[in-house]
């Protein structure tokens, strides 16, 4: 062969650059059993239909080898969630997708207060924004960045969980672009890094809003390579509202959600009085399922199976 | 075209997976400004040759965008030595494959007594191995390796330096393959972790040796992923010595090196009294290149310019 003799048995492997899937595509980190990267692409038609995280469940990625892979049993009792990067929610249209999206492959060990909390409004942000963009990317990753010290020297410090020894990302970053109706003209960025911490209802997105470069130079990567710099894309923040949805409004969406899994009529009614002692104004959405709920229970039949049909 | 949407501008980059120089490969890590890996491939007739490390210096590597690269000025007063990957020894064959070992591509902070001590005397047991094999490949690496804490957690530490934040690893890794005559069935295999740290003459080299599929899982790598391992290679610690030069062979090879600099008689007689002082015995080599010095020095010109030629 015309292999050079360095080339003779290979050179080191960190597996493949990029894996593809239905709704997303990444790049796996060998050494910190996280993904790198992850890539979706959101439109106002992904983000509704069917799919249903029920069927959905954390397991290894089965393209991943075993010994570079994180399992469940890593993160269980560690004290961190299982952080989507490619939000589950994003992939309403396709079963398909949703139930990828719960590969080991796109999860990282996030604090549950951020992952339910700060993380989760920022990726209804994303969702929100197909509703006035036609095409919306999203990037989202984990970092491991340094802080300086006591002692004047700047050092990084992460932990490791479980046998797999999967690191735990000080922080968490998301890029946004986001465009209408295929016009170049209409782009715009934004790029966010998130410390991997309980965030409460006080914070607003642009505090934590970056410079793409500065997010470059730190995570070792370039994003949207294909993008033109030079036209001058907007920033997301000064074209959109970079508004995360507040707590009233964040506890009515959690009651939309509880009432849609309500399987009796004293839970429903609960989720209604809770709200009213919150001082929480029920929404129309909000008041539709209520009373569609009340229509489905008002059976002779108590005890429907939770995962039941009616035929 | 037919480009998913999702790639329409592109998947975020790490740059280039492999760079190919003239007498080695890297691979560049751009989030923590130094190699991934580092692989050479030694031959006798290699180590040998006029290349001098006097006509090189360390600089920036000129195929990394700057952004991503570490600068002299990172190192410099940092505390830490630059250490080569690929050593420059290794390239006496070729100036130019000589110039490109000294890009901080091919650069980590490493102690300055690891680097003058016990790294050295690892590269020169590499180079001691083509003598009595006809091919070996190395491959060399910084790790950052997680520690267990007293509060029961694991965590990775690490110390950024200079204003680009180049990772200082925790640990130096050498994965070494050896072959004679072509032939598979001599394949021989070492893997080794070493502390970033001082190690004295005491310590030998099986105390760092570590099972190959450990490192793997700790670095994110497979090394000569197109070795048959289902074919039994040899350990390289059975077969071979796998030992390094001790404290005295050390002086004299350092008081080899010092007298081929010597560039007036006293220099040439001070090292001869110093290895006396020492009880160090001088071998053949030092006495011949004693011999020549006085004889290349017996002139009346006192002081021959330090990169001067006779003509
Ligand atoms: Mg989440
Ligand atoms: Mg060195």
């Amino acid at each position: 062969t015309t292999k050079s003799p360095l080339e003779e048995f290979g050179f080191p492997q960190s597996g493949p650059e990029v894996r593809q899937y239905v709704g997303h595509a990444l790049s796996y980190d060998q050494e910190k059993k996280t993904p790198r990267w992850v890539i979706e692409h959101l439109t106002k038609e992904k983000t509704v239909g069917n799919a249903d995280r029920k069927h959905c469940k954390f397991k290894p990625d089965p393209n991943i080898p075993a010994m570079f892979s994180a399992t469940n049993e890593d993160y269980l009792k560690s004290g961190w969630s299982r952080g989507h990067m490619a939000p589950a929610g994003d992939t309403k249209y396709s079963t398909e997708a949703m139930v990828e999206t719960f590969y080991l492959s796109n999860i990282v060990p996030q604090n549950y207060e951020n992952n339910a909390g700060f993380w989760n409004r920022l990726e209804m942000y994303c969702r929100d924004l197909t509703e006035r963009f036609d095409d919306v990317w999203v990037v989202s990753g984990p970092l491991t960045l340094p802080v300086q010290q006591e002692d004047g020297k700047k050092r990084v410090t992460y932990q490791v969980i479980g046998k797999d020894d999967v690191a735990v990302p000080t922080h968490l970053y998301k890029v946004i672009l986001a465009r209408k109706n295929q016009s170049a003209e209409t782009l715009a960025k934004g790029a966010f890094i998130v410390p991997n911490l309980p965030i409460s209802f006080d914070h607003q997105l642009p505090e934590y809003q970056v410079e793409l470069e500065d997010l470059e130079k730190k995570s070792g990567l370039i994003f949207f390579p294909q993008v033109d710099r030079s036209k001058g894309v907007k920033n997301l923040c000064e074209v959109d509202t970079c508004r995360l949805i507040q707590l009233d409004e964040f506890k009515l969406y959690i009651a939309g959600r509880r009432m849609k899994n309500a399987h009796n009529l004293q839970k429903a009614e609960k989720i209604m009085r809770e709200l009213d002692e919150a001082k929480i104004q029920p929404d129309k959405y909000l008041l539709d399922l209520f009373e569609q709920k009340k229509k489905d229970l008002s059976t002779d039949e108590p005890s429907v199976p939770r995962e039941g049909r009616k035929g």
